[in-house]
């Protein structure tokens, strides 16, 4: 049966709840007296729509039916969940729990909330035990944790059936056993905020060389394994204790302006290691310096292939190490190693790369007659028709191949190519590729004649072809 | 003419360098006492040499050649540049740099400390002018940050010199303009790290806990934007102003035990947002949103290929929404969005990504007769022998597609479809695929004849093809 959400407050916060229920094909119900809000729920909508399907190799649910209410108690009653995302006034969000818990007694309420605890939320309330804090990350509809904080007060019952409901949409509901102020994450990104201000106010770093700072290091670092197991890495096979034991004295260093630390007991050294034990005791530290190897470099590759952060130093770096290949046949176009990406579940390369390997050879042998990158920027480019791909031996990460390919056909629009991967420590042919492109016109999408100066070396590259 | 790197201290830092220095092509000469120093190295360039490369679409330069040096004077004298990463002690690094400039005066010194300040390390130098700090980060190999830290007595040409060498070998010399203790990113990750022992020691959350927070949430945004341009993004377009406004007074509030803040003046809030603008003014904010969300799939993607973090959780949702396609002929074997990370210089999905949705198709049609992941973990499966695509019309990023596929063959060893690629919207035939797979043995990776309920399922729906 489908289910129903109702989101209170639809900004930028309450749009991407609303856009990851409803493309989880949830049913959501909207209440948010601003004008505008239909507009702006539309925005966040839009770019969820495009971006959620986009992580999953399969089709997502149909997607629900989004309705705007004209009050809380229409929006809530009945629904399956209430989140809340008003502004971060206690008043305020007291006076909706109150209107949320009249329209429907039973209705399970999630806070957005990162300034106010569950209990400083409870206050008040006709039914505390189905209130809680469900604090989100923007963008909501893409960043999968949640973390999920209730009170004394709040019913175990309650916050299990929030942590199934979360799950079955895709989060990753963090149960915070404690409240604290500000909950966990924002507590450690405030730590960073302040010691960023800092650095600003006393000229020491700009906001974009603090950026810089973070996204070319420990931010990618960050990104897969988080803080203690990257340190756990780096204290190597003597293990967590001797890091810290290692390291601690700097928390005496006026290594940042915070400077409230706790004491590092032995205790608390023996709390730290052993929780860092139960949490990556079951792999060796090569495992685990491969298991981040592995993540850090497909992550470089997908920003290198969005052409941003430390993808686009990859991409200047490897124009000084590149050289259009000479006309011969076989031409020389390409010579690299298998990145660790390309893999599958046969645990050797994927059919689809190489599929992109002899792309990547078609795009070289389209640079050396003439079509390089300033001529696709110019409106022309050549489109592929047509592929067919022979698999003779399995390729594996890690391996350096190379690929040689010849012009077998070149008059008028045609640009026929016949690339040959090859093993490059023994010489042996890993697949073959028979290639037809066709001329385009990259303004009117269709084919066209290339120009002279074009067709010409492609003529030259075929008639070298039949020399062979 | 080859460069030539001198690396002092060769742990798993001064290793780092070595490698990446090495598979630049330059020569490396190491010079560590510790007898073990040759085996240590060795396992950071097998790490290294298995994972730079991989970073890389073309192959990097021949290797350079590696010697162990006998004294610092042999392993310095000549070299292009001389890298300190020896323990982390004033009195040892004195001693070190006395020695290499007593060798050659012209050496040019980094040191990887991240404890001592330049002016500190030049202390009773020969000539302090030489010397500098230059800190990487682990993975030297494959993370890009290097924060170059001169001191006044830095001799500014020296720094350039640095910065164009560091360049040169795919790094990212950041230019701190202002010595400080613990420069600028150990800074940021000491305050996260005391902000981390607190919760610890509070028994808030454990360690895997905090790092789980950091990797599916903010360590994601900050692999690829870090904070402020974040942050940005939260201010919306009413600005970096209006943010700092809005959540300034937090600065206030107990959202960490590290209580030491700046005041925030008009100044340093205007500062800030100036420098945002100059960072980040030239995109609006849905532009950065939009790069945002297309960083954050390509690496969610990337981490799901490698079955971890954010990606392992993605993996895990999908399962609950995938179903065995019904054995039918023509049977629905993908439905799915074109995510960002398939499209090429052209603009549309590149042509590998046609074999890779083709090679998820067929595993549907594996998983139809049988040949499911559970089969393949007993030792058997079908490998692609030979593929025809067959490219009929562009397919854009965000496009909702499905596969119909058809067995067409299917005696014996074969397995053969024909997929159909169909634009969901108005039915239009974008690519089609020939393609003929081969039962194999996982064990002697040789083709072998499958068991009879394969056999049996793959021969009905060759035979419902028949019918069609």
């Amino acid at each position: 049966m489908t289910r129903t959400a109702a989101i209170i407050g639809g900004g930028v916060i309450g749009g991407g709840w609303a856009a990851r229920f409803l493309l989880n094909g949830w049913n959501v119900r909207v209440f948010d007296p601003d004008p505008q809000a239909e507009r702006k729920l539309g925005e966040v909508l839009d770019n969820a729509r495009r971006a959620l399907p986009m992580l999953y190799d399969c089709a997502l649910p149909d997607e629900g039916t989004l309705t705007f209410s004209s009050s809380i108690a229409e929006a809530v009653t009945g629904a399956d969940w209430v989140q809340e995302s008003v502004t971060e006034r206690l008043d305020l969000k007291h006076r909706v729990f109150a209107e949320i818990q009249s329209a429907d007694p039973a209705a399970l309420i999630g806070s957005s909330t990162s300034g106010f605890k569950p209990s400083e939320l409870q206050q008040g309330a006709a039914d505390p035990s189905r209130i809680m804090v469900t604090h989100p990350f923007n963008p909501v509809y893409l960043l999968p944790l949640i973390e999920v904080v209730p009170s004394p007060a709040t019913d175990p019952a309650a916050v299990e059936t929030c942590k199934t409901l979360l799950s079955s949409v895709g989060l990753y509901p963090l149960h915070v056993r404690k409240e604290i102020d500000a909950h966990i994450a924002d507590r450690l990104m405030e730590a960073v905020w302040r010691e960023g201000l800092w650095l600003v106010n006393d000229d020491i770093a700009t906001t974009e060389e603090i950026d810089n700072a973070i996204r070319y290091a420990f931010g990618l670092r960050w990104g897969q394994m988080g803080l203690f197991e990257t340190f756990r890495i780096a204290g190597g096979e003597a293990g967590m204790r001797h890091f810290i034991g290692q390291f601690g004295p700097a928390l005496a260093w006026p290594w940042t302006k915070l400077m409230d630390v706790p004491d590092l007991t032995d205790d608390l050294v023996e709390k730290i290691a052993s929780q860092s034990d139960a949490q990556s005791g079951h792999l060796s530290i090569r495992d685990l310096e491969r298991k981040r190897d592995g993540n850090l470099i497909a992550m470089m590759r997908a920003l290198k292939q969005q052409g941003n952060a430390s993808g686009r130093l990859i991409l200047d770096h490897q124009k000084t190490l590149r050289a259009t290949p000479d006309p011969a046949s076989p031409m020389l176009t390409q010579s690299r190693v298998i990145p660790v990406d390309w893999t599958d579940m046969n645990g050797h390369m994927n059919e689809g790369r190489y599929g992109q390997i002899f792309s990547d050879a078609a795009e070289e042998v389209m640079a050396a007659v003439g079509a390089d990158d300033d001529y696709v920027a110019s409106g022309f480019s050549y489109f592929t028709v047509e592929t067919t791909v022979k698999y003779l031996a399995e390729t594996h990460a890690g391996e350096r191949v190379k690929v040689l390919s010849r012009v077998t056909e070149g008059g008028g629009k045609k640009l026929r190519c016949l690339h040959e991967l090859i093993r490059a420590s023994d010489g042996t042919v890993m697949a073959t590729c028979d290639q037809l492109m066709l001329h385009v016109s990259l303004e009117t999408r269709r084919t066209c004649e290339p120009p002279e100066h074009v067709a010409a070396r492609v003529a030259h590259l075929a008639a070298l072809n039949e020399g062979d």
